[in-house]
């Protein structure tokens, strides 16, 4: 168990064995071994990643304006939404651009930014209306080059200036089949504490996308203007300052990179000798599947491939294993995914520390004791 | 100027300076400054893989058989492909999966396999009609799963068995606009040495997908089983023997991997001391954008942005250079691209070694000296 700031009136129905990183906003990993247990994250073990607290609204009082470069803009109800349009279940992995932020830590310091370790990442079964159908019904312009924008209630006070909560994804994404406004997650109401009553869940882009409570969707000929998407949750050169940078600059986070992690046993564990078998996460680019796992007990001279559990959806992670039966000492293991295409990760987060510590996905390293 | 063989009768056009491998097949590549000269390569300078002897086929005798998983099977003669379908011209760069092989062949030998260093890769603008139309006019079946295989007479004496060429791409990517049938490369016929009358060319893949001469599509329910999709061009774990591999192992090659060159000055160039600009190119996986360019002096220790040449497609390479003094000595310049997710390159190519050499999209290197 990791340090971590407890509240029990504010953990929001999270398991007892959660790492609170912050209580408000409420920001909070699940440790390892229970992220490893199923290709679907239980609700209270989900990772909740925040910048305002929570909004209050009864479904009954929710409602969704549509608006911008579109022909008929729209308000729908949360009746109107949930019994106008098809319902649709997609299983995603949600996981946060600062997982495996820590790894960055310990290259140089990122002042002010949650050290989140391994379990800033989830997948749920998400269900909901599809927002192509939403921005169809809405007669949605079709241009190259428009973005859609997500806009919420909940207030940033880390924002420059404070506002609250806006993201946009790219038309062509929006308007893909696996983009949802959902209202469910694993099979019930989606809890205030992820976004309810209604969320967006973008499949296969960092999660700051996947807007919570959304409430309003505008359709631009440029990416929103909102603190989180002009300035934060940018990949910045390492010699650029966060706090003086211009509107703009960096690479912008959208798909997620190809990435894994080992996540059980865990960075510390000390194990019996014996066989043992390791369990982790691997992931590709959007859309892209997982083509093979490579996990290396001699800090990569060597590899051994893992066994691929098949995910129940091309926006899920695939889970692997592999058994190995390891004498007492200290135990390094790696891993490294490779995607479909034959591309693999960087192999140290020392080449790609950036200013806010945003998309780690070097080689996974963990270092344990075997008694 | 490389070693290579030469061999004045059998350069099919190409310029003085091309490195040829072998003469039959015809296998050449440009040095890199021809490369670095611009976005598009000129004919003569435009890298060439072939497994076989060149088929000799004169437009009037082309003919072009779609079947398979299709309503109404078609035989287009070049008229009708010309004259029937709506034209349309791409800027595509197409890159071999050796390209970069001479960096693997200095980690560990890959015995029978061309040493390619710099220059398997170019960029042309070609003109046809849409594979997807032609698909189309046939009736093609839409079902998830589904490949598009391409024929092609030129004999690969090195398959096992002896077979003439063939591969194939997913019915997904097929349909896309960017895939075409082209009859023209840099606004004149397609050259006989480039697969004229007619060949295959899909952006963003690896070149091997590109078929030459094709004359034969057949939409199936799963990949061509010709040797070159089902045995060669995949990426096989460093231990694995090629001679043994079974059919289907290992991870076939499709979507470029991010990937950049350093073109100018290269390996072992003399440069005098003072102002210099260095170029290159970057290349994004299939249909993304490159978000930055980072060249460094200090062996990646510390690293400078290069200016990036907007490419005139986004099927095409994006040039970069950045201007730099140097002072004499050894130089050793690394270059690394981003692409507009955040992603970037494996930092070296040892942990990217593989049996077939295939790949490698490691951070740039070259070494030359300051006088």
């Amino acid at each position: 168990m990791k340090s971590g700031i407890k509240s029990l009136n504010t953990r929001w129905g999270k398991r007892d064995d959660m790492i609170v990183r912050t209580t408000a906003p409420f920001n909070s990993e699940p440790v390892p071994s229970v992220l490893a247990a199923g290709e679907i994250t239980p609700v209270d073990a989900f990772y909740a990643r925040n910048h305002g607290l929570f909004p209050d609204i009864p479904a009954a009082q929710w409602q969704l304006t549509v608006r911008g470069m579109v022909d008929t803009p729209l308000t729908l109800t949360f009746d109107q939404l949930s019994s106008g349009f098809d319902h649709h279940t997609v299983v995603a992995t949600l996981a946060c651009a600062g997982n495996r932020r820590a790894e960055l830590l310990r290259v140089r310091p990122i002042p002010g930014k949650e050290p989140w370790e391994h379990g800033a990442i989830s997948t749920a079964e998400w269900c909901g209306a599809r927002l192509a159908d939403v921005l169809s019904a809405a007669g949605v312009h079709h241009r190259d080059g428009l973005h859609v924008e997500f806009l919420a209630p909940d207030v940033a006070e880390e924002a420059r200036p404070v506002q609250s909560y806006g993201s946009s994804i790219p038309l062509d994404k929006a308007m893909s089949a696996e983009v949802l406004l959902a209202w469910q997650m694993n099979g019930k109401p989606l809890p205030r504490a992820h976004g309810g009553p209604v969320r967006v869940v973008v499949p296969g882009y960092v999660g700051t996308r996947s807007v919570k409570w959304v409430t309003t969707v505008v359709v631009r000929d440029s990416p929103s203007r909102n603190y989180f998407q002009a300035l934060d949750y940018r990949i910045l050169p390492p010699e650029a300052d966060p706090e003086t940078v211009a509107e703009g600059e960096g690479i912008s986070l959208s798909a997620l990179p190809l990435n894994c992690d080992i996540l059980a046993p865990t960075d510390g564990d000390h194990i019996p000798a014996g066989a043992h078998t390791i369990r982790g996460w691997a992931m590709a680019g959007d859309g892209l599947g997982i083509g093979r796992v490579d996990v290396s007990f001699d800090g990569g001279h060597t590899w051994r491939q893992a066994e691929l559990h098949p995910p129940s959806s091309k926006w899920a992670w695939t889970l692997w294993s592999v058994t190995v039966d390891v004498a007492p000492g200290p135990l390094s293991i790696t891993a490294r995914a490779w995607d479909d295409t034959g591309m693999t990760q960087p192999e140290s987060p020392a080449s790609l520390w950036n200013p806010r510590g945003y998309g780690n996905n070097a080689y996974a390293r963990v270092q344990l004791h075997v008694k």
